[in-house]
């Protein structure tokens, strides 16, 4: 029995036939229903090899290997279809799940990075462990589902943040976890939300998931909008003075890096107020410069963030479930996996799309 | 009445000799005990202009005027001489005081950064703001006094630092400002201390100032170090688990940079634990390159700092007058004013010095 996937193979995206896969001791076989498009896909395909020799350095580990077919795809929402040996049936086949995109293996299995034999939700079938599966709601649709992924990373952020229901924080880039990030600072009450981005569409996708002041950063500074909004707060109330710039003792920010290219660190140090947090969710796979002085002169703290716990995912679906978060304007497209080569090509241009999600059962099955 | 003092002009230091500065309202003149070279001084000298330029990008201000002399000296102890018009007179003269290098003024003067009417310790007398001043208590040398400044510098970045008295912390370079937070965090009770600094003397002074473990980079890892002491620790305990990679639920590190050259930021990031926190002390005035994936893939927190508030200036007098903090290894030579251009240019090598201290009136007085 084989099914289509698509996998990175020789640099780029292909449509293939590969056996299903077989669900090992705990774990269980998926019909994948629905799969979001990720900008570390994205980044695989392009910036694969500086991907690699960082894991390599930071972890130790080979994240995936390059002369091997990778399926990507661990945004994803499935459906059970049978178990493996040793399983105990938890959720009855034909159940909607998600899974946080990980395999719980003696060898660890970082799902949409591995090969064919465990592929991610590229691909019209799935392995996940038992039990980290999570039941997806009946009023959650599998397409919404997905994003719990997504969310996930945007949750953790903001927690790493640790923005209060008073801050205004800024978010720079209006890509798919600027957009999720924006929609948690809304749900949580956070504002008024600054966000910037250079595209229209995207600005227009940062309203309707909730921002309150949304500008194109050539026309107006995010920071200028900031300080005109936090003027009007009690400096003595938010200042954490220092001897070295007593003038300083104003309200601190909190600013969201979601672009990941080179420079964006700089102009937020540049940008930001003294004593702000700056998280940075963007992934920029290149080296970056920066001047130490700006973060030394305002003491500021930059908070790297890329992944969440268990626990995070689990609220981000618990959120969607309740209604509180409120993505649906995140989705922009839906295809096929005979439509996966096409989508990469078209996120290339932020008119275009936000978040795709593939179907990959939507045209065919199993052959 | 003039007084001798050492100013940065044309780029280089000069014994001059300039009138004693008149104290304004609510300001007191004082005499200059015991005044700490700090290595900020030092790098006005070599990279004035950028830091110029940073301060003017950072915060909209003239840090000081590089056409006209600079006075250095914001470590400092010195005698109440006189009080100004509309002073309460506070501190009966002949008392010993150290003060914030601040002059509360409405257009703010930084002491130590300013010109010859406001100048720093580098000069016989300087003038104080009376709200200020915090007396010296008996027990504590002029010179140890002095050192409030830098150990407030210190225990500020221990602060920011959030350091628990089980974390096993690592400090990389042991110049004053490493020294200072090594002594810090062996007050706290915080333990085994790492430090590490390729000079044997300073690797000496970081031993006799709290440090357990001390190596030479080139030959040992401080890393590696650390790795061996938190092994035997608990990863449940302290692990931050996200699910990127699962493997990296073990104890997260808190790395002190106390270099501040280009570079060192990155090499921190390559070696620190998952989810450590990196508190960039070192001040480094060049621009900087660095990896963000490596920062993004471990989650690190880089904290800059440079500064302190009022209370944790007060706070290190207070160590040092409890006994709590032993400095007294910090001090390696001490200087008169005209000894000052020759101790710059020896502090250039680590072996030889780490804090001098200059005694403005231990070779004459005004004239």
């Amino acid at each position: 029995m084989t099914m289509s996937a698509v996998a990175l193979r020789n640099g780029g995206l292909e449509l293939i036939e590969t056996p299903i896969p077989r669900p090992g001791p705990g774990e269980v076989l998926v019909k994948t229903l629905a799969t979001g498009i990720c900008g570390s896909d994205l980044h695989c395909v392009t910036h694969g090899a500086e991907l690699l020799a960082s894991a390599r350095a930071v972890a130790g580990i080979e994240l995936f290997d390059p002369n091997e077919p990778v399926v990507f795809g661990h945004e994803f929402c499935a459906e059970v279809v049978e178990y493996g040996p040793g399983s105990r049936g938890t959720h009855a086949p034909g159940t909607r799940v998600v899974s946080v995109p990980f395999l719980l293996r003696p060898e660890p299995v970082l799902i949409g990075l591995a090969g064919v034999e465990t592929p991610g939700g590229y691909a019209e079938y799935m392995v996940l462990s038992e039990d980290l599966l999570v039941p997806v709601p009946d009023n959650v649709p599998s397409d919404i589902a997905a994003m719990a992924e997504p969310l996930a990373v945007a949750l953790h952020a903001v927690n790493r943040g640790d923005v209060g229901s008073d801050d205004v924080p800024v978010v720079i880039g209006c890509g798919p976890i600027g957009l999720a990030v924006i929609a948690v600072l809304k749900m949580r009450g956070v504002g008024p939300i600054i966000a910037a981005d250079f595209s229209p569409a995207r600005r227009a996708l940062a309203t309707a998931l909730g921002a309150d002041i949304v500008v194109d950063p050539r026309e107006t500074s995010p920071y200028d909008s900031w300080q005109s909004v936090a003027a009007a707060s009690d400096p003595a109330r938010y200042g954490r003075q220092t001897t070295m710039f007593p003038e300083f003792a104003f309200r601190p920010s909190v600013v969201f890096e979601c672009v990941g290219v080179p420079g964006v660190i700089q102009q937020i140090l540049a940008g930001a107020a003294p004593c702000s947090k700056v998280v940075v969710a963007g992934l920029c796979m290149e080296e970056d410069r920066f001047q130490p002085t700006f973060g030394v002169l305002k003491e500021i703290d930059l908070v790297f963030c890329i992944s969440y716990t268990v626990e995070e995912f689990a609220q981000a679906l618990g959120h969607l479930a309740a209604g509180e978060l409120q993505v649906d304007p995140l989705i922009t497209s839906r295809v096929g996996l005979d439509g996966v080569p096409d989508a990469f090509a078209r996120l290339a241009d932020p008119e275009q799309d936000a978040k795709i999600v593939i179907t990959p059962n939507s045209n065919g099955g199993t052959s």
